[in-house]
């Protein structure tokens, strides 16, 4: 590493998500605000760009000049046919998850894409989430939320709920415990993190009387989670009941909490961090983050989308990317 | 009712919860604070109250004097052999609902029980609001939080995860709508109440790739709710995704939501609301409130247990009944 290296900012990777959403008009604000610059790269078609600067609001002109002075190789984008052809937004991932393991790259930064589009041009996948990890060959890795007061890690995601105890093991919770207490340290900066562990079960079981998998699957694997962390400074606590584990999150009382299912982690998340949480992936061999809401096809080109979280995912990763290059 | 009756509160039922926990100092402190009145009653061991009082905290003589002086017939309390005998609060429970069916008696307020405790002394229901509702014959009840800026009424209460989307039928989330609806016009007075209603599974099913019961149970159920809300003025909106339909209700966009199980209602509501949510239960043939935290073993006799919420449950059945009453 030259000594040149710490002083200058990692590159990131930027994806346009949904060519129907907010997701391009998102990529041109955030390049107008200076978030993107020269060396970060944008995997969008120029079209779909054109697009979302049709809007005229104030900063659209200036972000898509500095947008398409960024632009990716424009011959990934075969398979679409024009700006509002949902299937490019499937074209720019794959394009940047292929740049993205390049060592001049420090983090991927995806728009938000449209799950039901996706899946019908070929994207066998719920989400990003589970489709970086397959495609980065990542045997374990979580969904994970973080916002300036607060942070929680999925141990499942897009599933029914009736699906959800069934999901729910002993090494699925380690194993998210895991990769969130190496995340704080090593992304997030947190020399000794304190980790709270939800309960599957109202009141986290009650003791037995309201289900089972809170003593015989969680707490096992809390108690699994002590022993590897104790070597490392990092402290964990649970089965805890959700809905007193996240006012004492807020007061500071942990750095972070494992939830066992979606709704249970992100209901409490977003009332709170709605508007500055982030996405990020957990497990993957690089860092990648977007932001913590979807497409937004009733307000997209209108340019009143709030900029946010998109500015925030952006932040995060920068920082995580820097972080993680200059204390290699 | 006679024209003096509408310038008097009416009297409220309170009972002393786990001798072992904070509910009897939550009591002396209420009738400290000028809470809980003359011509309320309390239903509470003396022996329970006076080892509540021994704390020494300044509210506490006081509270003491006001609270034996409200203190119900204490031949209820047959069964338990000391202030420190769980069974006492089931003793108090009991009692208390043998009374409040009786005119003089607007609501009644409980304060915390400990579960386990009270099934070895032969209580065989999972909380408060299924005994309350199984011994007054109610044949539909909901359980409902209520802070100054949320409310919340859960579809399903106390069951395992695992047997959440069996319990979650298109009567029983109509029945809660119906009964959340009334009560918002007939006890908090919000005269045309918007009631959102969330969806099972995680972004509500994404339309049914993440579940069927979103589209399939609670999408008609909204649909005779609003049939049934049209003529009354009650509005419904749903299946909403749970994680976003927190914070539009936090911004003012509903009067409260329908939620369909424990974690998905508390978790968002109690990191609002943790001192000053309440606990009520629709439904019932009377008003009953409580308030919305545990036993709190841990620091009860210390004197140190925030009242907030026992203060608040306190008030809002007041309101609630002297409402009614004078509506009557």
């Amino acid at each position: 590493m030259s000594a040149t290296s710490t002083t200058r900012r990692a590159a990131l990777l930027v994806t346009q998500g949904d060519p129907r959403g907010i997701g391009p008009e998102l990529i041109l604000r955030a390049c107008a605000a200076d978030k993107l610059v020269p060396g970060d790269r944008v995997f969008a078609r120029r079209d779909v760009l054109e697009a979302a600067a049709s809007c005229g609001a104030p900063w659209a002109e200036r972000g898509l000049a500095l947008a398409t002075s960024m632009l990716a190789a424009p011959e990934v984008f075969a398979r679409s046919k024009g700006p509002k052809d949902p299937v490019s937004q499937v074209e720019a991932l794959e394009a940047a998850v292929e740049a993205v393991g390049t060592a001049q790259f420090g983090g991927l930064v995806t728009a938000p894409i449209e799950k039901l589009a996706c899946q019908q041009a070929g994207f066998e996948f719920p989400g990003h989430t589970e489709y970086l990890a397959a495609s980065s060959g990542a045997d374990s890795f979580a969904m994970c939320l973080a916002g300036p007061t607060m942070r929680v890690a999925l141990v499942t995601i897009h599933l029914p709920l009736r699906e959800v105890a069934d999901h729910v093991d002993e090494e699925a919770v380690s194993s998210v415990g895991r990769l969130f207490g190496s995340a704080l340290q090593r992304w997030f900066g947190v020399p000794n993190p304190r980790i709270g562990v939800l309960g599957l079960n109202p009141h986290a079981g009650e003791g037995g009387m309201l289900g089972s998998e809170d003593g015989e699957v969680i707490a096992p694997a809390v108690e699994s989670l002590r022993r590897w962390g104790e070597g490392r400074g990092i402290l964990f606590d649970g089965p805890l009941p959700a809905d007193t584990a996240f006012p004492r999150h807020h007061a500071g009382e942990f750095d972070g909490l494992v939830a066992m299912y979606h709704d249970q982690g992100l209901g409490p998340f977003k009332l709170v961090h709605f508007h500055d949480g982030v996405n990020l992936t957990l497990g993957l061999p690089y860092i990648r983050t977007s932001p913590d809401h979807g497409t937004a096809f009733d307000i997209a080109g209108t340019g009143r989308a709030n900029p946010s979280s998109m500015f925030a995912a952006i932040e995060l990763a920068r920082t995580f990317a820097t972080r993680v290059r200059d204390g290699d």
